[in-house]
């Protein structure tokens, strides 16, 4: 059974262990592999973030943060960041996180939901974000430096809540 | 005659007097139009920025900032934001500091320039990214809450160094 819940401070040693392994493959996130746990703590955590963790069967499978994508005249618009622990892949974590986020997100009286740096070549994670409602608007030639692909594009992905 | 030359703190008062009249407009730039000093400093100034000022007949005229696009695996592309005095409008300020941030983004390593939040509505600017060679690679609906327009979209502009 997956549950999701804010995130506390107790959560954070399970956080880090996700976020870890998830950098450790350079394949997805543009956080350096060799990112500490202090840096992304204070990412992950940071003022005006609203943050959570997914359970499957009471373990923490997955985290994801919201907040504003841009200060000001452009914080009508959420931003959103999602870590599966790949020792969870497969369970529909990622689904039930973004499904939430977006419920949420509105609950929270954002317009809208953006990703600025969707790396092109995580075709599951695009394919998941079309499913649920997602548009690509935009897409950067090169714009990661992928660990194994080299340079390669990224999308900006939208969807109106 | 212009000159642009690396901002000092001795600049902050007339670099302040230019993003505030620029916040004030509401029109181009998602921080809020009631961003204090401290916090638009602390941004114009923050780490890992370069920042600079673009003078006109000695007087300061325009200030812009270079800096990462993303952490990490995303580091070789550059980020700028650019501002101009009303008091200088029409007078090449603009387009002096973007050639110049493109000649020094490369000098500084960056592989590409890129802007995540140009307002559509703000032709001039559009315009003027295109005219340095800057092409939109995508646009966000209803990303920009404008003073007079409302919601408007704004462009993801890009080009490789």
């Amino acid at each position: 059974m997956i549950e999701i819940r804010k995130a506390t401070e107790a959560d954070q040693g399970a956080i880090w262990e996700i976020i870890h392994r998830v950098l450790q493959g350079g394949d997805t996130y543009s956080f350096a592999p060799e990112s500490t746990r202090e840096q992304m703590m204070a990412y992950w955590f940071a003022p005006g973030k609203h943050t959570y963790v997914a359970l499957y069967d009471c373990k923490i499978a997955g985290t994801f943060a919201i907040c504003d994508n841009q200060p000001g005249l452009g914080s009508h618009v959420a931003n959103g960041a999602f870590m599966v622990s790949a020792l969870f892949a497969g369970k529909g974590i990622g689904k039930a996180m973004g499904g939430f986020s977006l419920t949420e997100a509105r609950r929270l009286g954002y317009k809208a939901m953006q990703f600025n740096f969707v790396v092109k070549s995580n075709e599951r994670a695009v394919k998941l974000w079309q499913s649920l409602g997602f548009n690509i608007v935009g897409e950067v030639p090169d714009a990661f430096n992928h660990r194994q692909l080299g340079l390669t594009n990224t999308y900006v992905m939208y969807q109106k809540l």
